[in-house]
Parts: C-alpha cells; sequence; structure tokens
C-alpha cells in the first residue's frame, strides 16, 4: 500500500539552521514545504540563498513579502541603527520585534490551507543571540493558542511544531547538516551579507557560524567580503 | 502635570465591530494606532472603510498588503468558492486559516515597534460565525504567548490585547458604537460587497448586521446592491 509523505512547512530563511532544518524533515519521512518571508531585511542574499536551498531538497518553495521592515525598530531592517560588531548583553538591536510570531502564523496559515500539520522551524535556543521567540517556552505556548485558534486543532486534528535544533550546539547542527547532505557554501548567515550573498566576517552572526564551523572541524566555505 | 495618552494597536477591517472597537479605545483614554491588513480579499471596499473610520477618529492609520490569499482556501479569498446564503453548521467556508493569528501577530510586531503595549480586536464570540480564532480562550492564549515572544514581555512589561466586543450582542455592539460616534454608514460588512461598498444582503454577514440594527431598533444606512 502506498502512503503518501506527511506534507511540513519549513520557515527556510536561507540561513545555516533552517537549511538544516529542512533536510531533517526529509530524513524523518516528511514532505517539506519552504516558506521564505521577505520583511525588508538589509539584503536580500538570505532569499537567494533559500531558493537554492529549496531547489537542491527538490521541494516545494513559497514565497512571500511582509514589509515588517516598515516599522522599524531593529538593527536588521533599519539601516540607521548600527550593526554591533561586539556580542550585547542581553537582547540585541538585532532583534525585530515578534518576529518568529509572524512567521509561525503565517506558516500556521499555509499549513493549515494545504491540509498539513506539521511546522519546522530552525530556532535554536544555544548558540542564539538572546531572541526571547528563540526558546522552548515560547514554541510551547504558540502551539498551544495555535490549537486554540485553527479548525484543524479545535476539530482534534493538532498541528505540531517541531524545533529539532534546539538543543544542538552550532557544531552539532552542521555535523548533522553534512551528514545529511547540507551544502552550506549555499547558506547566508551574515547580518549584513552583500548582494552576492558574501559575509562580513565581524558581526555576531559571522562569529557564531565561524565558531561553529571550528569547532565541528569541518572546512567553512563562507565567502567574505575583501575590502 | 502632562502625561501622554497610552497607545494603543487596533485592528480595523472597516467592519462594523473594529470601528467600534476603535472609538472605544478613545473612550478609555487610549490613543489608537488603526491598522488594516489586506490579505486578498475579494474586495477592496473594506480598505476604503476602514481609511474612511481612521479619518473620522483622527488616527493614525498603518496599512499592510499580505497575500494570505495566495494561499486560497477560504470562500473570503478564493471567488472559486461559492459564497453561502444560509449559516453553515460547524466552522464556514469564509473562514480563513489562521487569520486572526496572523493579524495578531503583525498588530504585536507594530506595537512593540512602536513601544506601545496594549492592542485592541472587535472579535465577538455571541452573533459571530463559529471561527474558532474569535473565541476568549484564543485570546488568552495569544496574550500568553506573546508574552513569551517579545523583548518587552520577557522584561517584565507586558502587552495586553482588549477585546471590549468579545461577549456584546450585535445590537448591544451598535448601541455602544452610535453612543460613542460610530456613523455605521462608513463600515462595510459584507462578504462580497461591490467596489463602492455596497452589500449584497444575503449573505450571513449581511443578515447578522441587519438583525443587529432591528434588535437596537436604529436605522441602518446600509446601502445594498440593486439588481
Amino acid at each position: 500500500m502506498f502512503v503518501a509523505a506527511k506534507g511540513c512547512v519549513v520557515l527556510l530563511s536561507g540561513g545555516m539552521d533552517s537549511a538544516t532544518a529542512l533536510v531533517w524533515t526529509q530524513a524523518q519521512g516528511m514532505t517539506p514545504i519552504a516558506l521564505s518571508i521577505y520583511y525588508g531585511q538589509r539584503h536580500g542574499a538570505e532569499l537567494n540563498a533559500a531558493r537554492q536551498l529549496a531547489q537542491a531538497a527538490g521541494c516545494e518553495h513559497v514565497e512571500m513579502e511582509l514589509p515588517l521592515g516598515q516599522f522599524g525598530a531593529s538593527a536588521l531592517t533599519d539601516s540607521s541603527i548600527d550593526m554591533p560588531q561586539e556580542p550585547d548583553s542581553g537582547i540585541p538591536v538585532t532583534y525585530v520585534p515578534a518576529r518568529n510570531t509572524v512567521f509561525l502564523s503565517i506558516a500556521l496559515a499555509l499549513a493549515e490551507s494545504r491540509g498539513v500539520h506539521d511546522l519546522c522551524l530552525g530556532v535554536n535556543a544555544v548558540d542564539y543571540s538572546g531572541y526571547p521567540d528563540c526558546r522552548g517556552e515560547f514554541i510551547e505556548a504558540f502551539e498551544r493558542m495555535a490549537n486554540l485558534a485553527t479548525r484543524e486543532g479545535v476539530e482534534g486534528r493538532p498541528f505540531r511544531i517541531h524545533t529539532p535544533l534546539l538543543d544542538w550546539p552550532k557544531e552539532r547542527i552542521i555535523q548533522e547538516g553534512i551528514r545529511l547532505g547540507v551544502d552550506y557554501s549555499m547558506t547566508v548567515s551574515c547580518y549584513q551579507a552583500d548582494e552576492e550573498g558574501r559575509a562580513c566576517g565581524c558581526c555576531e552572526a559571522c562569529r557564531l557560524r565561524r565558531e561553529g564551523f571550528e569547532k565541528a572541524q569541518i572546512e567553512d566555505a563562507t565567502r567574505y567580503i575583501v575590502l
């Protein structure tokens, strides 16, 4: 008997973590629908990366424009706020207000529209940047809310949010990703990458990425902007 | 001493309920920021109504395009699904997957970006259409999630979601709105209004509106499409 693979909406930013989450869903036997939301980041390199990653995974890719950047209030979307070179204490200026809440909400809308009950988000609470919406207790509260908000949840076909990377240090993410066939040279982590996806090498995201490859003892194919 | 009025992000669709919620926030001494999200409804009449209402209230109006309609799966956004003329049993085909979750998430992002901690949504669980995301338990779960998701929530400056209309029958909404100065002739309720905002008179939303005005014993200025 043929059993159709279970669908799963995966938020795909084009960074390392979501690239790993994408192939993780395939390794679990699910059929991913990648969802990329262009929210007015400073650069479009991430979206190009997302397209390459979805193509490499051979999965459907849904893209959406969402002008969250018009609200400002983050160094990721507002070029008048300087990008920090050193780790902040507490929640950094790169925090985008309610970003993962908005992203998961749209993923939920897509999932329910398609009759899919699994969602996957590559959040990570270890080598993370102090964002409140990357923590397990946020994910649990979102899942609970989602199952009160939707027809599927209310009628007893609940949604489940998978966060396989939540407790993995960066080097484990890289090791698992390599094992599952991720080509990390396609991914962009840098907060201020140029249009070709070349990294600055000095922001918080670049630092975490470099340390991850060093600890995993895997060569890092990141291309850097040479000034 | 001058104390600045407390801001409040109000979701404003252009319908009767959100129009009433908007003036309610003003009556509470808050300064509303109206937020209208154009999500690919079948008609643009609601958005025109929202603009008029925001102007009449003298408040800031933020508009956002969000192509949720590309996901389909609702008679409100997919013209291939027939609009029902009779009440459905259970959750009707006009249900838009995760709509209020998405809307509240964007309202939360706007609020946090502006340093505002109050949100207001004109949901109603009495004369409603059976939507799961119009119930108090959904709103409570969203508020809890929001205060785990955000910098403001985590740092002890929690968000509060006001739903003043939640337990009011339609006639009370109309009576309160009239008392607070809402001009309901500006509002559009119909699921299939034409571009000028004229109502069909036969959909579920038209039926609830007509009954509300009858019970409130207030003349209804709704303009209908004459065939």
